[in-house]
Parts: C-alpha cells; structure tokens; sequence
C-alpha cells in the first residue's frame, strides 16, 4: 500500500542515502534545482512530471496546455532559484489511443513556453503505450549574475512576501499560469534574497518546507493573504473559505520570499512587478513550524494541508 | 490511432518547427544527447523513459534492476557522445498498488548506477498514481577534453566499428548491461572518432540513424557481425536466426562507431578494450541506406526492424 500523502519523505531517504560532494554538487536533492559545478560554471537541474488524471484531466485541459504546463512547472523552479532558464529536455509516455494531431499540440504548447521563456527544448524521448498520459521536463539553468535563492536561508526578523494572488488555480490558472522567471530575477537583482520558493504544493506547505529547511519558525496573518477572485469563486461553490483555498488549494505557482525587513520594505515601495501584486505575509521568528495569526488576533499552527502527491517534499521537483 | 511503428518521426517534426540558435545549442535535437553552451563550458543533456510493459516486465525484473537500467540507458547516451557524466535527476509515476519498499528498490537501482559511474542524482520527483510504472532520467554531461562525437559525422571510406556481441539482451542483458562510458572515452583519446551511436534501438536501425544523419551509405558483412550467445540462444527457441537476432533485437546498449581507416585498424589492433571486443563490421560509403552483404557476397538492402516504439528517431533519447 502506498503510504499516506505526504507521510513518506522519499527526498529525505535519498539524501540521507546519498554522499554528495558539496563541492561537485553545491546544492542537493530538497530544493527547487539542484547545482552542481560544472567547470567554469554553476549549472541548476531540476524535472518534473504530470500524469493524467492527478496534474490535470483530458476533458478540462487542451494537449497544448498540458504542454504548455509540462515546460512551465518546470520554469517556475527555476524562478524560484532566480535562475536563467537555458534549455529543457521532454518525455511523454503517449497514450496508444490518441493520434498525431494530439502529439503534435502537446508539442507546441511546449513550444509556447519555450519560446516565450527562451528556453529550448534541446531533445525528447516520445513512447506510446496502452496507459494515460505522462508528460516530463527537465530543465537546465545557469546563475547569470545572481546567487541562486535557496530554501533554506530565511532568518528570524525576515518578512514574508508573496507574489500575486493565491488559491483556486483549478478553476484554470493551474494550466496557463506564468512561471515568475522574470519577476525572481528582478527581485534578487534587487535586494538580498535570503530563501525563496515556488508555491507548487500550496502556501501552507511550502512555508513549511521553508521553514524545516531554514531552521526556524514562520507566522503569517491571516488577513494579509492575498486571496484570488478564484478562491471567492471556488469558496461559493463549495462551502470551504476563500482563506483555506488560499492556504492549500496550490499549483499557484507565485513566488514566496523571505527577506530581510529593510530590504522587504523597500522592494514593496519600489513597485518593481508592474502590475503585480507583492504582498507582506508575515515573518519568520525563532523555533518551529508555521503559525497563523486570525483576524482578532488568535495564533493557531498552520498544518501543510497543501497537494503533496506521493512525492515527498520535492527535492528539485515543482 | 497511432501511427505504425517508426512511421512517424516526432524528432524530424520537433526539428523543422524549433528555430534554434546554433551558438546556444550547437548539438540540437537528433543526437544522443544535445549541447548547449553553458557560460565558458559546453553542457549535454539526454532524457529517457523507460514504461512498464514496453521497457520491462515487473514479473521478470526486480525494481531495483528498474532503477538501474532508467539511469543506464541515460549513461549509454554519454557514452554515445564519448561525455563524462556529471550528474542525472530521475522521476517517478509509481502504482499505487506498490509499497515503500518497492519505491526504495527503484532508488537503490538508480544509486547503483549513480555509484558505478559517478553521476550523482541529484533530484527527483515521484507522484504515485493508479496506472504501471513510469520512471525516467535526464541526465547531464560535459565533453571534459573530448570533442563530443555526433552521429552524423561518418565519411566514405570509415570503417565501422562495433563494441562487445549483439542480440538476444532480452533474456537479461537489457536489465544489467554496462552503458561503454569508459570505453567510448579511451576510444575517443585514442582516435579521431568520425560519428558513433549506441546500439539501443537495434543495429540495423541505429547504422540507419548514422547513415542518414552522415549522408552517407553504409554496408556491413554478415559474416563479421558479432553475435552473442544469447542470441543463439534465443534462436533456438523461436526460430529466428541469430543473425537476425544480432541486426534487430536492440538494447545491447553496445557502441557502433565510424572511424577512417588506419585509425580504425589500430583501434582494433590496440586492443584498449581489454576483454571487451571490438568488431569491424563494414564500411561507410558514398550514396544512402544500409547494405548487408551475405556470406556468399550476395548483398540486399537492410531494412530498419528494431525496437523503434512510437518515438521517433530518438533525439536526444537512448
């Protein structure tokens, strides 16, 4: 039997297997991408799968936009390392049912994201079998000019500062978002970024996994959540707040940040995402795990209730 | 409907439609693995799936052999191009019908094949899921010295070359081949290796992806091709001959490389390979297709028939 979600940290069982030379390999398995030396320059690796039926369903998504999501997944790690895209590589395992036509359109929505990331994809390995789709990038950056931003290096007194809006991304937001590639690279360019992440699992898993990684405790309030007009949407149609859809629906894929106070403040003044949004969220204090602060001021723990698959925590994955 | 086995080349289709700039990416899709340039290093890149019922059959293979062999047929890529492995990330869609142990056995298969070759993973992404086993690698490179050797540079006069015996891998070979990674680069420091393939798909078939990247035509002598004894063995009992077996089974995981003359004669005379044999199995030529010449000298086209799948011609794949 499989365990329970979440329950079975594959990423920790490898690390923990696993001597890697921190020279060779700088950053390991736990973070978005991992590094690795090679000669003269640093080079970030990090992949990702979608399987029909748990990242999406034939009868809501296009091929193209599957595609398109396959190479973007991807994208927004390197985002969240502030990392160059350089190239991608892609797998599919194709269903025997399908035709060419529906190859070929998940082929250009990798294209789509390709191009519009400049981020080609340099090869590709296509099996048909009597199963459903699997689709698969792996995707290879480089620093350009900035550090990558880990997980791991949030310190107390940091603010706590999200892109965007959160929750509801099943309403469609999940197949056509836009990897925050550019917008990482702006804000590290900016100021000292000291641990970043995608918001792939939703808010209150991957604060989480910043704060495990980081050694210290996170508190959030919870009436500075910028909440999607899709979580509004989705909270009437089923009963659940727009809050909670906020905190673990996922697949946002924006940006979560930790930042010194100064430099928090002053990358909110400056504006420097046009037309999207920065919020404050919170900050990270001393100790352990993530705490959410109500609107009257009552303190509960924020469990990880985000969309962890099977996968662990996500070592070099969405 | 799919269309029939290697009828459609996906690669061909990826390559006319993606403009690539060829000081990015001077090795683009087609090869056994792509280049990118990297800063001041050039980095490679392969991917390759490997689906339960196509690749392997869980009632014959241990998951352990499975994780050996997803990142061994990423290996033999390298290999292909005579790169130094630098590190892989591997993914995982896993039944859900299977345990921890189960998925622990398919990592110790990959760090099997890490260990032996030093080519640390250093990522990965598993997602359980209700259908069979997909597992997948993608893996980096660096050329370290040695120019990386291409399918498409074979030239009128080369000799073509063969490592190890062919055939029949599929009663246990597939599973626990060793991807040439040390032989192709002692090769390669030894001679001007004109283009070289490994022979994942079947000879037959991989001469014909050299030939046709090369422009070239290629014969080879019936009487010269190393046959192993699992093919005899397996000729036994289908009744296929073990010719046959050897030109089309595929997975051998074996290297076919084409080298000028003299430089071919003393490769085979040198004997760098120790126990590992090395065959002179025909000739490039001027014209295009496959020519096999039977021990009579009679001589008759040879026909692409190995294990193509529905992939294409392999770019970038194993």
């Amino acid at each position: 039997m499989a365990p329970e979600k979440g329950e079975w940290r594959l990423i920790d069982r490898i690390r923990a297997r696993t001597r890697l030379d921190p020279a060779a390999v700088p950053i390991g398995p736990g973070d978005d991408m991992a590094l690795v030396d090679l000669g003269e320059s640093g080079c970030l690796i990090t992949t990702d799968t979608l399987l029909e039926g748990t990242h999406f369903d034939l009868a809501e998504a296009t091929p193209r936009q599957v595609g398109y999501k396959a190479l973007a997944v991807s994208l927004s790690d390197a985002a969240a390392m502030a990392a160059e895209p350089v190239c991608a590589v892609a797998w599919v395992g194709l269903p025997e049912t399908r035709d060419m036509a529906f190859a070929e359109d998940l082929c250009l929505g990798l294209s789509d994201a390709a191009a519009r990331f400049a981020c080609p994809v340099v090869g590709g390995d296509v099996t048909s079998w009597r199963h459903p789709l699997a689709i698969g990038t792996s995707l290879v950056a480089r620093p350009s000019g900035v550090v990558p931003v880990r997980r791991s290096g949030a310190r107390p007194g940091d603010l706590l500062l999200v892109t965007g809006t959160l929750g509801g991304s099943v309403l469609g937001r999940h197949l056509d978002f836009v990897p925050r590639v550019k917008e990482a690279r702006l804000l590290a360019r900016a100021a000292a970024l000291h641990a970043m992440i995608d918001l792939s699992d939703g808010l209150s898993t991957d604060l989480g996994h910043v704060a495990r990684e980081s050694g210290v405790a996170a508190e959030i309030e919870a009436a500075a959540i910028p909440v999607s007009a899709d979580a509004e949407q989705l909270a009437e149609i089923d009963g659940r707040s727009p809050l909670d859809h906020a905190l673990n629906d996922g697949e946002d894929f924006e940006l979560l940040l930790a930042v010194g106070p100064e430099d928090g403040r002053r990358l909110i003044r400056a504006g420097l995402l046009g037309d999207l949004r920065l919020t404050c969220i919170g900050r990270i204090t001393e100790g352990a795990g993530v705490t959410i602060i109500g609107v009257g001021g009552h303190r509960r723990p924020l469990e990880p209730r985000g969309y962890e698959h099977f996968r662990g925590d996500g070592g070099a994955s969405a």
